[in-house]
């Protein structure tokens, strides 16, 4: 029954039996975390081989003869940038290899275009404001690195199919300050949606007010389907896309293999067109010799190709699926008919997005749970400068916990949702 | 003889024959490269080891419990720290642990310093001009980085026992748009120079005109001795200089095992006061994760502590010092008593700085050596924007080719240095 639909003492009667449940499950003293994207231990452990392909008995020498333990070669050796190219979709001369971080490539590029600008343009550092356009909810990490830059965050809803195209066509179209824009096109973060295809083309197509807009298309989950063969969302290629649309420099795209091999330990890449390649290269030649071509050589011995990742992330998702699927039964039996939240049931990616029904809950939830010892994600954390102006959104991470422990996590999770739902319609009632 | 005591038609003569020398190398169609501080091939097989210390039976944990095969930790593993800290003489809390490159570390201080100031100073952006001293000659990577970012660079002379003191101090302490000073105070690039007890107090005892006033103490050869056990170049420890004298804040310290274990694919660090340390953590923790953690174990476990990298070093030296005493017995043979140049004999270091007596032949001696196959790190690099004023100091690199290549480079070299010197010695008396 919907809470919304009961009776002021039924719902008073829920109130105190939901309160009893939960201080049941506070007494229980437990501690899980369902706070971060982080692959569990035993995920670890199927890229341990990638350790061994390179050793002390190895041929250190990529295939274009390119020594990879001394100094040289600041693009990426080409058995790895073709690898990369694979992985998204793209050809290895869009692609350059950097070291472990895509957000560190990502905040690398806005750093440079705040001091350099972008392929000639005024640098950004010397404008009145900049303006970014967040699709929300999205991810915390993002908006941390444009926060830190002061720059202006408008906030874009998001649709199953992708942002709020219309809007964002009319504040890049028509704002010149408007520079820039944080996407996670595929297995968005946290929703787990996917752009649709006209959504990718709708951006390609874009007109912007400044030369110097670009697209920061972090497409971090490009593989990491949770259900394999069968439904694997699929996503256009926005380099070639935006090819197509007479618009090749619109665009950066990011990615890594943090979730693919070792988190912090992988390889990273940026997929642009060949002037936006030109122009980091120029700024990047300054700041390092080259990236770690070790581990380059490693992940290209090791995957070998695209099919070899897509091997790679079946295994993932042999891990990762039944913990999504049991956050997604207990969140459907104990929420469902309630009317208290809705959540998303992603193909892929590495989270669950969670809103209450009721607004100004999403705070009260997540201290409720913390004090129960269960971590979520900081409320407030999936919009830029933390603040969600409705407060309903929690963002839920299910796959660093086994899933027995993220059962009772999620357990603990709807009952917070619940008491704290029935409390605010009663206030609310009042 | 010394060419300027020659008579005209001796200088003439020596010419002509030189020319004939010349011609018969230029013949001999060599292909030598003495122009980059790049370990050779065989010294990288005495790291091999490194490669298999992390191997798929590994425990991948730190000795703090981290997983260094996921996500988490941004300042580096605490036996990473501690090697890196008993390296360069000083404690582990004053090390972070960053990726492979120092000259990234290095240009990302720049780079923050520009956008978000140091410790709450204005960001250098909003300045109307920044300057920087640079001993010179000097590293043309570190000029390289301040020019991108349009400092105003100003050249300080140096000497045996470091930059001119003097002159540091009266633009430090007099000018506050003096923002920073390059330093390689252990066997310099490229005289191979150690600074001397008294100019490191000196430069701890600075008291800047500018409160964002660093000191970028590029310790990059802090083991890289030449004669191992009998003549090491001793270097105080900065950090602990700086405290003493009052002024903790006042460097940074960079370094990393580029030559010591893996150009690009080692471990860099930065040692600073606790105060910049918390600066760069607030900046770096929006920038990045955390750095490979296991590149970080695998040199941990490798080398052990900082005795275990000297004894590296002392394998390296093996390598090197036939090198060295090539160039040089070749530079002493063939140059000595014609007056037409000096060099230094470095203890250690990658480098030896030579300069022509004459002003005006630097350019022209690595013009001829080019077009004899012999390849000489540009003319002016050593020097802020490539400005060398008198035209003529040469880095020479006599690491990476083999003793046999080395010395047939050297006597070309010194040909060149006689020739150029001869006609320019003529052209004056013309």
């Amino acid at each position: 029954m919907k809470y919304t639909d009961m009776t002021t003492e039924e719902l008073k009667a829920l109130e105190t039996s939901l309160f009893e449940k939960y201080e049941d499950a506070k007494a229980a003293g437990l501690k899980l975390d369902m706070s971060r994207g982080k692959p569990a231990p035993n995920q670890l452990s199927i890229s341990r081989g990638l350790l061994d392909v390179v050793n002390s008995k190895s041929d250190l020498h990529a295939e274009d003869g390119t020594d990879c333990s001394n100094y040289g070669n600041l693009t990426g050796i080409p058995e790895c940038r073709r690898l990369l190219a694979q992985m998204v979709g793209t050809t290895p001369e869009h692609v350059y290899v950097f070291g472990a971080s895509s957000l560190n490539i990502m905040y690398d590029q806005v750093a440079r275009s705040f001091l350099h600008g972008v392929c000639g343009s005024i640098p950004w550092c010397r404008l009145d404001e900049v303006k970014w356009l967040c699709p929300v909810p999205g991810y915390d990490r993002h908006f941390g690195v444009t926060e830190s830059f002061g720059v202006k965050m408008i906030n874009i809803p998001m649709h199953e199919d992708g942002p709020d195209m219309d809007l964002v066509q009319k504040y890049v179209e028509n704002d010149p300050a408007v520079k820039g824009i944080w996407c996670v096109p595929k297995y968005s973060n946290p929703q787990g949606f996917t752009y649709s295809e006209e959504t990718v083309r709708r951006f390609a197509a874009l007109k912007p007010a400044a030369e110097d807009f670009r697209i920061y298309w972090d497409n971090a989950y490009a593989v990491h389907h949770l259900y394999g063969d069968h439904k694997p969302d699929t996503l256009p290629d926005i380099i070639s896309e935006c090819e197509k649309a007479g618009h090749p420099d619109m665009v950066y795209e990011f990615f890594s293999t943090s979730k693919i091999s070792f988190p912090g330990a992988g390889v990273s890449g940026i997929a642009s067109s060949l002037a936006n390649l030109q122009d980091i290269k120029k700024y990047m030649s300054v700041q390092i010799i080259g990236h770690d071509k070790l581990n380059q050589l490693r992940h290209a011995r090791f995957f070998k190709d695209g099919a070899g990742i897509e091997e790679q992330m079946k295994k993932h998702a042999e891990f990762i699926r039944p913990k999504f699927d049991a956050l997604l039964s207990v969140l459907d039996k104990e929420l469902s008919g309630t009317g208290t939240g809705s959540w998303t049931h992603p193909n892929g990616g590495y989270f669950v997005s969670f809103d209450s029904a009721e607004k100004g809950c999403a705070k009260e939830i997540v201290r409720l749970c913390a004090e129960a010892g269960v971590k979520l994600t900081g409320a407030g954390a999936t919009y830029p400068y933390h603040n969600d102006p409705d407060d309903t959104n929690i963002r839920l991470a299910p796959t660093f916990p086994t899933v027995a422990e993220l059962t009772k996590a999620a357990e603990i999770f709807t009952v917070c949702v619940k008491l704290v739902s029935a409390r605010k319609i009663l206030e609310e009632r009042a």
